[in-house]
């Protein structure tokens, strides 16, 4: 159990840190007001991309803080192709202490092109991909010159049990036709986003792990339509958004299957694990912004002449938060560590356990900076509103708490015996 | 102790459970997805009320289902005067389970005519304000011609600590002028609203309880702004909303002191009372509403072969919420009950403890309720996510937990000889 | 929903409390101090009654404080023949703030002649007992000069699930035969404790409710051995006590069937809802008590230079159990008056809700109030220790926590049409 | 941050546990029984060592597990002095996973002499006392043939402010004389206890962390009386336990401060700081062996039909109980590399965290498998009802929570200039 960077890690991370505090903090707060702005200005326009993010991604590029998520052992190919497009083949403990810090700013992790979906996509296609698809699809998304999303989660159907998938994925001929309708598509609302990779139902009488495929649908495809955009506590965090999607015989050709035919759960546990600890990673950053936030305010404000931090239980709050941060940043750490050495299965029941543990943690902590901060905690004057829903989607998405640790408990018991 | 109502309120309750379910749930979703309609296309209409509300509420009116919440006592004036617009004369243990049917709607409350914050701005009037003061302002609220607003939190001071208030309402000969800024002025983005009721700083060298005082200030005075509407959560809460509204040098003529210079506090004290015990009212009644949600969503639902309910400590929370429902409701009747035979300073506590009780029980429950929505729970389609906002903000409105809490532990704190 | 109790009720609370703290509280640490002593003597003495029991006894039988518990409706033939020890039929409304008074107090129960597990076994026999089982157990039980026991719980089954029992109660002829063994069988470390209401399995072929009966089995039956006793958290609650207990060959007449055969469900229904809400009244008495320690050691000590309870959060530990006693107070009177109106089975989700409530709350209350005595409170200098073992042993007495959350979610989901 | 343990590490932890397995666990319930039979007897026996501890003990330094608390760079001198009894120069890092498995069982620690106070107390005298208190004390416990204990708290001040001590301990000549009383000296029960440390109050006029000597003082010294034995939770803990002790007119020499008078606060911050780790360590095996009996109660238990595992919440509570214990074991970790390579300046706040976090974990994780034991888990028929108590006394032990709270927050709060 080591947790210690490398020193190139370390050096990334250093690097990271000042770009964040001397390129990003000092124009984020003008670029969500106007973010803002234009929603309540109600023209669409909150669904273009600010200039400054172009702006800023270019000058992350140029310093190499770009695809630093790319994972060790792929960088090679791609570092000779497209030099610091190929990340830095950093180890999954290695990004952590990048992916934190990202996690403090909600632009950061899309300016070093480390967001999700896109993250998770890239390395589906990495891994599953075949060349024609990587070539098409993956190169320009390392590129940044276009986006994707994941569409899974549907609107009729209970979807934490993934094989409860209806949208069909049927072959006919030499092309697949996907009909259904999928919700929590994130990312559709980006006017980049030109590739969706779409799980369907293929072979209903298949066993129930291969009845479903991952396929590769064109957003400009004819019978692909985004309905609506979602809003989740209020916000529909533009421009990249939370879409429902509607399929209707759409049509692609049969080389749009990632990897083939019903392997859409051996493609999904591949994907879901890095991208579950990169969320949990987030998660920790966004907490210590939140506790940094509540400390600061905490010790401004004065009511019945003592500072807040001084009334009540509240430095009983502040210790408790910091409790919480460091054992869930060491649990993630872990889950990390596990990854690097053994790969995913040997990480599942520690994915599953940040996974739980890391979205209530910061839940906890954002809620008592948002308490500390009054009213105002609740407004988007401060970024705790976002970031307590932020959170809280992390309970569901990527699978929900209650299946997560229905899975940590059946590893647990199969130590004694229990199969199931 | 009997909690038990009236034949009289037991009929009221009936007709308006009768009115909720059939006149305001069958248009209630259309309703609220007019008003999000409206905002998404920026043209401010969402700002308007929407001809339903009107028909509602003259529905309402008509049946006797108006004012209910004024307290015993006063509707014999009222009833001569205005009939049925005078309320029924309940007291709070009666007006308990109307008010919880109402906290199943958000728009219920305002239908009836018993929304805060007009319902605690109407009781300071008939309990505080001269004759004069009624004829212009109490009247037309009852009637509901106009609205009101409650203008006591600032933006630049811990607000939890009431003494701390900054904007001053100077005597200067024989007209009051105010100078300051207040927000989560709640109910400034109606088109009726009309009258506020500013909290200023008179004296500052009074003892701490007599510094402050309520004035009358007219909407439409000059040096009056509404700077711009907060969201809490994203929500904006159309048409009432929340204000941030600045005050420059503005005067009002000498007679809108209500009560009195100095008086803020003892107002204060009145007010809040009752008002407290109608929030808490409703939560129940919005928790009882998320409880439903939630058990028809988790029969409805099947995944891993079974209905949710049936996975997990499912069950366990619904039993627990059940639990938590019904152990508040009772705490709640008890505050009212303890209200309506000794008034407010015989339940300084009981209304404390509901305070912090109530708020707490129903964010968990609806908390449950959300995530048994899996995704779905976050977005509008349901009415949890804007449940939940409500439920968070009534941990800071009225007095953070915090402080309630405090009060709680100083009453219990006396009877060992504790002075403060 | 009445809670308030009638002038005789109020004038018999006020008669316990006077009795309590004259006669009870000013002994009590001495004979918990001689208890000890006795125990530690090894001698076997601590299962001897100390005389000043009788003289409380005595005189709390002689003031009319005896079997206070003795449900409205029994005590007219009781009465009659008893004079006061027929209870003062009171309802379970009324009977709640005396079963708090001497929750209080370890040996207030008792001394009232209130105690479980006789009272339960003596409503057993009211409710189902023969005349000629009444005139031989009831009478003497009701007169305070015999003890008894209630034989359920067996140490190799998972006895939260009633069926599972295994003990064998099987019809030989005119005599029924007994095997098996029980444990947690509490009272049968008392000297004068001489029947035993044994649970056992008869006809193992009839349906899961009815293959159990009630067996009156007198203490001195050849064939029932008392293995031992039992320790909870290291105490032996001397001189009842909990005990395992084997029944091998044991012969009684065929007339000593509760009842009648398989009737074993039947009666627990019947005997458990008033005992689970007695056990929860005193257990509001006990979290008071603990809740008066706290303040009061809070208050004395100084540490840092301020009283304990100036200190962190201590405060607000305070007022949060002042809320959570007051509104599980609550629920335990609803419950009780929901079974005053209606009986147990108008009141099954209530009790199971109290049930699991009022240990909980206890449990917390009594640990912060031992945290505030710092190591002294695991000490027996304090009742706190003793206090937090008997809430915990709540939580599995009459059905543990789970059973009954998954009670009240049954009943709860019945409304949405779910079966089971 | 490097947690792995060197190769010499990892092959000490597989003896010990081998040792554990094959030596300690075979005999431990006899053991056990056997003091639980004496106690009961009443003759004072149980205060004796069952020789089936010298045995096991024997075997242990035999094999070289012996003192391996003791830390890296004292084990140099020692290992030439005692061979096998200097330890094995072990980090903390390196020691964690054996006090880990040393505190799956109630006697290991001892067995293996790494059982507190005396690991404190060697810690104490390696580091700040003379060479001949050093050949007088330390050899002989070293050695395993006298034991000691650690005379701090006091019944008559709240303790968890150590500048409340009240003993004194003041220099008569070439004597000191110390008077007062102490209580929770754990060890004072064992025969061989000989030697006590005392902190006592030696210069009132001194500044607040100057006042107080550490004292050596031989048990049989005139005027030393152990007035009892204290329980905790109803245990004594034999034959080691708790005592309060009387000191009255004490005289020792001079030369029987440690370090030198007024120094007693520099040698609690040095000596409580790999202590705590010690108990933290030892918890975190607690609570694995309690999440162990629990999944095997779990699974071997049938009710309703389904093991009890399958019932209600209990997979997600053993999902979560795995989840504390992983991210708390890291936790301990983690302050145990801090102390490695920083000391204990270095380590403040980590060590005040798991302080704070193993006991409360291990309540929750013990609490669960009580409740899964039934009526059971709280006898001593499982280990479970003693490991609670083990863990409530650690909220006090080494300073209660609200402290170590307390301070994590000062130095949150340091970062943002509040000084204190």
């Amino acid at each position: 159990m080591d947790f210690a960077p490398s020193p190139r890690a370390a050096e990334l991370t250093a690097l990271v840190k000042d770009f964040i505090e001397t390129e990003i903090e000092p124009v984020e707060a003008a670029y969500h007001h106007e973010i803002k702005r234009r929603r309540d200005a109600g023209q669409g326009e909150q669904w273009q991309e600010l200039p400054v993010m172009a702006d800023l991604r270019a000058k992350a590029r140029e310093r190499g803080l770009w695809n630093l998520f790319l994972p060790a052992g792929h960088e090679g190919p791609y570092a000779e192709k497209y030099g610091t497009l190929g990340g830095a083949g950093l180890s999954n403990v290695e990004y952590a202490p990048i992916a934190e810090l990202t996690g403090r700013s909600f632009v950061a992790p899309y300016v070093l092109n480390c967001n999700a979906p896109d993250t998770g996509n890239m390395e589906v296609l990495l891994k599953y991909g075949s060349q024609a698809q990587k070539d098409q699809w993956l190169d320009p998304l390392l590129d940044g010159r276009i986006r994707s999303a994941f569409l899974m989660t549907e609107p009729g159907v209970a979807s934490s049990d993934a094989t409860n998938m209806e949208l069909s994925a049927i072959v006919d001929g030499d092309e697949i036709v996907l009909n259904g309708r999928k919700w929590f598509s994130t990312g559709v609302g980006h006017p980049d986003c030109e590739i969706f990779i779409v799980m369907g139902l293929t072979d209903p009488e298949a066993d129930r792990h291969h009845r479903h495929s991952m396929v590769l649908v064109p957003r400009d495809t004819p019978g692909v339509k985004v309905e609506r955009m979602l809003t989740t506590m209020g916000y529909f965090d533009e421009p990249h958004g939370h879409g429902e999607v509607s399929l209707t015989d759409v049509r692609v050709p049969i080389q749009n299957f990632v990897s083939g035919p019903g392997e859409a759960f051996a493609i999904a546990q591949g994907r879901l694990g890095p991208g579950r600890v990169h969320h949990c990673m987030r998660l920790i950053g966004l907490a210590e912004k939140a506790l940094e936030l509540a400390c600061q305010r905490g010790t401004d404000r004065v009511a019945f002449g003592k500072p807040l931090v001084n009334l009540g239980g509240n430095r009983e709050r502040i210790a408790q938060a910091r409790i919480a941060i460091e054992s869930t940043r060491l649990l993630v750490l872990n889950a990390a560590w596990k990854l690097d050495v053994g790969g995913p299965m040997n990480a599942i029941s520690e994915v599953s356990q940040i996974k739980v543990a890391a979205p209530a943690m910061a839940l906890d902590v954002i809620d008592f900076a948002m308490q500390i901060h009054g009213g105002g905690g609740l407004t988007d004057d401060f970024p705790l509103a976002a970031a307590w829903t932020t959170a809280r989607s992390l309970r569901y998405a990527d699978g929900p708490d209650e299946v997560h640790l229905g899975l940590i408990a059946r590893l647990e018991l199969m130590k004694y015996g229990v199969s199931r």
